[in-house]
């Protein structure tokens, strides 16, 4: 089941401006940076409510961010649904016929099981389900 | 100050395909559907926690959700941030130097004040700000 937004993620060419933006222009509260190697981006995290707002630049060319900013410029990259139950809504989005970029979740973020859906399955929206470690 | 992800607003071709989607596929509560004369589109709102998905659809080609679907395709189109105060969330983007699509918050859905900042000012993401009417 889908529980909420978790966050927006949105693709920037430099991670400076767009922070002024998030930041100054709308007034939302920087919670923090990270560098995550696995996906080749230093992201910034925004408070929104229960959701945060991930702001992702490439640091390779190469990576997923690195290739989407080529081919498509600047923009929202995916939106990450959390769910109590990622292998349940995984199963369930595949006999609805869906087609999965991640069949089986793979790590994420700080304890995070995440799968993302091919865009061509959900109307050309990047959709990740997410299921939050166990905080301890 | 912004409280929350009110909305993210997708542009689709068909409100019947993509209700399958977000409902069948992805597992989301649907709310209910309403026509919105004055921005030309039949919606569809799901709720996803305190936030809510609405898949768009157009019901005139030069509506704005049609222009978007004609020109880019189905796809996320805007962001929508609840603020505390909309007008001093505008003045403060204004001072900011942001580009606002509504220098003044105009009526939306139920008794709601909204208003659009520039994509050119966001990093290509079109925000919506909007302040919710007062429940009676």
């Amino acid at each position: 089941m889908v529980e909420q937004v978790d966050h927006i993620g949105i693709a920037v060419r430099s991670l400076e401006d767009a922070i002024v933006i998030w930041r100054d222009v709308l007034g939302l509260e920087l919670l923090g940076t990270e560098v995550v190697e696995s996906q080749k981006v230093h992201v910034a995290m925004f408070r929104a409510g229960e959701s945060r707002i991930e702001l992702l630049q490439s640091t390779d060319p190469e990576g997923p961010i690195g290739r989407f900013v080529e081919s498509k410029g600047e923009g929202i990259h995916h939106v990450a649904l959390r769910v109590d139950d990622i292998a349940a809504a995984l199963e369930s989005a595949k006999e609805a016929g869906a087609r999965l970029l991640n069949p089986e979740p793979v790590p994420g973020a700080h304890g995070a099981q995440v799968a993302f859906i091919h865009p061509a399955s959900t109307g050309r929206v990047l959709v990740e389900l997410c299921q939050p470690g166990v905080v301890h």
